[in-house]
């Protein structure tokens, strides 16, 4: 087997999910993940936890959405159950094809969705979320899959010890931080106060990879016009050149080049859809390249991203933006960026001043 | 789909196990039976009944399992909890290698059988053994995967209600029976007693493919010599030519062709062991060749089995043999046999009397 698989194996039990002896552990994955399967399964063997495999087979899935009717969605009692004894949960993002739902009507899977509240609220905390390279990942990032796989496990098979002493540097300025602002020479100026937030160090825990350190504004405090710089992903279609400006947290215009209707829905979803949830600091040297997968492309070393919608509770424990979306724009640095935190510059040109 | 595929979906969403809306269902399935799931799920939507879709994968069953210390087994305790809400089981047998657990520790699967007690007794009384033809259920049948794919649905997409009928002749003779003798030219000629025994008509709801009518010997009833007709698997190993001579009920004679001592190994498990537990008729006249496989052996049409070892609770409520082993054992009745309920002949040469 690839070493390289066996390590992200042992990344997610020994770092991500600390599994221990006993741990009921549930690994959810599909058909081309198989070899990350075998290799937990071998790991969780040797530690003497319990496994239970469930498998995601997103055309069985299909299938049985789009035979439902919405009205005879129920909660699934067995799944709630089997999560309530649950210590571990691993969820395998893998694709062969990432278009298998195109045909699933909207309201069938929100139906569902509504209907496995009772099941998200089970999960353990050890919970972390990966990604196996399959064709279709890669050909959503637009990669063969051999160039695929190394990006991958370039992302994810890391020192994560070593990433969170790296990050916890930035976590130190956002902790004690006031005013925090962007400016890009593209006509970005944005500001806004985390002041009395949290700052979280996505070290490796619940998503892998990880790597960004990220907080929540205070909602009414965001004033400023923002341009994003990659696309925007959202209710399947792309929205290109996005553009927010903000007076006192609220979006006030916005501007798109492609598929600016879908932005305008996105903002009216409902109140909060229009303020910011998050601020996040991509910090993941092994990402290097926008892949239309927001799992890496928030990570992606000298990004920001900005998230419209709700905000972490781990951030801004009952004080953060509260709304049924979040969606992550990614602003890029790397050109002309600076960010400064209550006037002092921490980042130039996407590198932290404390990098080396 | 190939319209057989969603037919054997039929039977064992509404035949077998009377699935009905808001059911829990529990699939669990190989990878080789990605098309039977689909149109399982398919099939769920239409009802409104919720499937959760458990992934066997051998090769992973097998890296835990040999990574594993024994000592090490434990209750899945998630998979006990979501079995107690779980009101139909659908097991699907399907393999692309049947040789998967050759190096797996016997000691470590027996350990971690005795640990999954619990799961077992939280089955419900829905539950669906089948098999999808997959190219190691091919191989093992010495058979391409077209023709066996025409030998696994000739046997289970069948008029299960019409079948219940014809076998219900053979039930009403062995309800009323005490004594059935078999014999063959072949040197067959045993004696037993069934009197007050139930007789099970096999008609497609616990097993997919069924066709059997079964029952109980009185334990200490049987008299006589069988010889076997077709090869015994067990623990590894292929058993031919096996002959047993009954005194009063035990096997007080062995001899087999090959793997003998295997075959002592067996009758030497528990005081049970020597003992029968069952006398079945095959009566599925889909299946008429061997194929290595049990499911479908001992339905085949003309032929009798025998089984060493525990009884049916259903065919004999606390009277029955008990013991850990079980295995079948078939005698071919198509040439020259002769089988007598209380002196009636009622099958001969593997045509029963109520057979057109």
């Amino acid at each position: 087997m690839d070493k390289r698989i066996q390590r992200h194996a042992s990344i997610l039990i020994h770092h991500s999910a600390r599994v221990e002896q006993g741990d009921m552990v549930e690994v959810k994955a599909p058909t081309s993940a198989e070899k990350l399967v075998i290799a937990l399964n071998e790991q969780l063997g040797q530690i003497g936890a319990r496994p239970r495999l469930t498998w995601l087979n997103s055309r069985a899935n299909a299938a049985y959405l789009q035979a439902l009717a919405p009205e005879d969605a129920v909660t699934a009692e067995h799944t709630v159950a089997a999560m309530e004894e649950t210590d571990v949960h691993i969820v395998i993002q893998s694709h062969t094809n990432t278009a298998e739902h195109s045909e699933t009507p909207a309201e069938v899977g929100q139906a569902v969705a509504r209907a496995s509240a009772p099941v998200q609220e089970a999960v353990p905390d050890r919970d972390v979320f990966t990604v196996y390279p399959a064709p279709g990942n890669a050909q959503q990032a637009e990669m063969s899959t051999k160039a695929y796989e190394d990006f991958v496990w370039n992302a994810i098979n890391q020192d994560w010890e070593a990433q969170h002493e790296f990050q916890e540097q930035l976590v130190e300025y956002l902790e004690s931080a006031s005013e925090i602002n962007l400016t890009r020479p593209t006509g970005t100026d944005l500001t806004m106060s985390v002041n009395g937030m949290h700052a979280i160090n996505g070290d490796g825990r619940g998503n892998l990879p990880d790597g960004e350190v990220f907080t929540a504004p205070i909602v009414d405090s965001i004033n400023g016009i923002v341009k994003f710089d990659f696309p925007v992903q959202h209710a399947g279609q792309t929205i290109e050149d996005v553009t927010l400006t903000f007076e006192q947290g609220e979006v006030v215009e916005h501007h798109a080049a492609t598929n600016e209707s879908t932005l305008t829905s996105l903002l009216n979803t409902d109140s909060g859809a229009r303020r910011l949830g998050e601020i996040g600091f991509g910090m993941n040297r092994g990402i290097d390249q926008f892949t239309q997968n927001i799992l890496f492309d928030e990570k992606m070393a000298g990004t920001v991203h900005l998230a419209l919608g709700s905000a972490s509770d781990r951030a801004a424990p009952k004080r953060g933006n509260e709304s049924t979306i979040h969606v992550d724009m990614l602003i890029d640095m790397r050109e002309g960026g600076v960010v400064t935190v209550d006037g002092e510059m921490i980042q130039q040109d996407g590198s932290f001043v404390f990098e080396n």
